[in-house]
């Protein structure tokens, strides 16, 4: 009897996770003479330890295709990080239960480096309790803090999504600014790294162009030089166009956003480092500001993917699955630059005990010596990444996007509380 | 000799300004036999006022098409309101006395309630006056507040937007909703009118999907029953999309984004409903939240452009340099919706003189009785509005927007100093 498939999404969702869920089941299928069913876990982890996988007999080959332009997590993700394996052996028991009970041979797990470290300690479990199952990472996160591969499939759709945006919103600003709006700030995400605020620099191919300042969190936020360099734009340019980092940090190392906001009843108003900004803007210099504050907008705009993004996302659910029937085990697949211009990549694998607890930072000779900018290695880097368009279908105006039934397989274990 | 066009933009700017901007201009070009020079004001009545005109003969014929698949102003817009003849004389004389200098017979005004005000204005001063200038207002606003026109152009744009973007973001918190963020809240323009919010709904095809509660300015926002209604949508559905739109108002009035946020020396906290509704969610119903601001994205977002409303633009644009021809004058091409499904519409003239001070507010038949969602009138009337895709084209993963020189005439006239 051929060993059946499972497949899990895990954290925060990208414009293209889906894109790898059709690269892995589309393969998957063709290759049937190796693997028996396509399972998929309800809500990532979770699914796997309380039993709730899914049919995906039971969705159609149009919405298997479907998922390739399809936002978020169809299947559902979650935000659950196993222990380590002494501390938590209930939910390895567990987890191995289920791979039994449903014949699991080969396990992919879509996710960031947590969910590599954790597809690895599966791996390493289920090896020496001597069951059988292949352990595949698959690379995602829009953080792009990934190592060893060229960039995190996720990572490219915001990068454009972000650079577009800020190309538009500075058009808009400079048109208005004579008699209007004359500060613009649009908040993007980044809790640790400056990889998507990076990106949106892509936008200003001159000078003059938006985005004229970014705050990245590899610095450290300095009221006055901010406040200077928003001058300086303004006496240049007449407008001027920021873009920060949800993550940047005061000299004492608190996150900005919680700087000091406070709603009616003195609680700490928590999130939004543009609000703070604005304010800033507000108290030292008099001028007209706006603010944005993007939030899963840019993760989810699957509308204004990048194709390079989308086509690496399927490569790399397309790898999992052939790396597995090749028989590597424990690996996960990353993407390889070959060259620049053009850009041009290739697929390979790597070990996930490399993988494990290493972050892609982004190297400091990407920003600006002022701190305030990208670099031209930064744009060699980035621009590539969001090339192409690749829309979707609409259907009465808007995307057509795929929603899974989700049907459940029975389940054929007693039920189990997650340990948190 | 052959009298000359001035073109003008006017007010907050749109995704398709810039097409009813190309629509007046190749259609003055192809009519050389009766139209002179066509210029453009610089930063709209106030390039006017300060005799900076555009010299058009400048831009080539491939950037002034680009300017159809370009957001914002491309020649400037500004906030500046003229006030009534006898209060303001001097600015009306200078108006004229720009109009004589520069041998302007046609003007077009490009903007919403007020300028079409202003247009009328302009018109009746110089019939008085005995100079002859055709005078011709095209509607834009992304308010939709404007009389008689179906729509006005640059609404459809932020609508498809808007219902794009709560699509998808919905989507993703659909699929983290289980172990992660519950409740999601998107700000959108609209001060005043509900239109933008409304047209959001459209993304909720089915019940089950986003956005599950809609907030319009039009109906008092009351705390106690939007927690209510929130709680409803987790049981059912796992998770909550919200959206918001920035004016909405409590049973005293005043603006909810103005209720209560203060950053640390307690200055009053501007702008930001989104915020101040997660930090409602947050001391009631402590679940997990995100929000985000759409601000000047959802009007500058031309990749997202509808297809209507990119045609309706440069609809309005040409009819209003064929109306002037035709002879017309103090009048605005509207938007006359003939069918429904499919949506056919065409292009009439109204007097500016009916249009002044008369707002287009949503019927409130458009809402549904629970003040929480929009009814099947409303989309009725908002889906055709979103109806096609207009891609811009791209270079290097960037939409190719256009840059105007933007050279100016020669100035003819002493200068002359605003009076505000």
């Amino acid at each position: 009897m051929l060993k059946n498939a499972l497949y899990a999404q895990s954290g925060g969702v990208t414009a293209v996770i889906n894109a790898q869920a059709c690269g892995v089941i589309e393969t998957a299928y063709k290759n049937q003479n190796a693997i028996g069913q396509v399972f998929a876990a309800h809500n990532g982890i979770i699914g796997v330890l309380q039993e709730e996988l899914i049919d995906l007999k039971q969705e159609s080959s149009q919405t298997i295709r479907g998922l390739e332009q399809t936002p978020s997590g169809a299947f559902g993700s979650c935000r659950y990080k196993l222990k380590g394996i002494e501390q938590n052996l209930a939910e390895y028991e567990r987890i191995l239960q289920v791979f039994q009970a449903h014949n699991i041979g080969y396990f992919f797990y879509n996710g960031g480096g947590d969910s590599q470290d954790t597809t690895h300690k599966i791996a390493t479990f289920c090896q020496a309790r001597g069951y059988p199952v292949t352990c595949i990472g698959i690379p995602k996160t829009i953080d792009n803090d990934l190592p060893f591969t060229d960039c995190s499939p996720g990572f490219g759709s915001v990068a454009k999504y972000v650079a577009t945006s800020i190309l538009e919103a500075g058009l808009d600003v400079k048109s208005m600014a004579q008699s209007s709006t004359k500060v613009f700030i649009m908040e993007v995400m980044g809790r640790h790294a400056g990889w998507i605020a990076a990106a949106s620099g892509l936008a200003a191919t001159e000078a003059a162009y938006a985005p004229h300042i970014i705050l990245f969190p590899e610095i450290k936020f300095d009221p006055g030089k901010f406040l200077n360099r928003i001058q300086a734009a303004i006496s240049l340019y007449g407008y001027c166009a920021v873009v920060a980092s949800e993550g940047i940090r005061d000299v004492n190392g608190h996150f900005v956003a919680e700087s000091g906001l406070k709603d009616a009843f003195g609680h700490a108003q928590l999130g939004g480092v543009a609000p703070v900004l604005a304010e800033l803007v507000n108290s030292n210099l008099k001028l007209k500001n706006h603010w944005a504050v993007c939030d899963y907008l840019q993760r989810a705009a699957r509308h204004i993917a990048s194709q390079v993004d989308v086509d690496q996302a399927y490569a790399t659910g397309k790898a999992a699955v052939e790396f597995a029937l090749q028989g590597k085990n424990a690996v996960m697949p990353i993407i390889v630059r070959r060259t620049n211009t053009p850009y041009t990549w290739d697929i390979e694998a790597v070990a996930l005990e490399k993988v494990a607890n290493v972050e892609f930072k982004m190297p400091m000779d990407f920003i600006t010596p002022d701190g305030f900018h990208i670099t031209t290695a930064a744009r060699a880097y980035l621009a590539p990444l969001i090339m192409g368009e690749a829309y979707p279908t609409y259907s009465n105006g808007l995307p057509e996007y795929v929603r899974c039934k989700n049907m459940l397989l029975p389940k054929k274990l007693p039920g189990f509380t997650l340990t948190k």
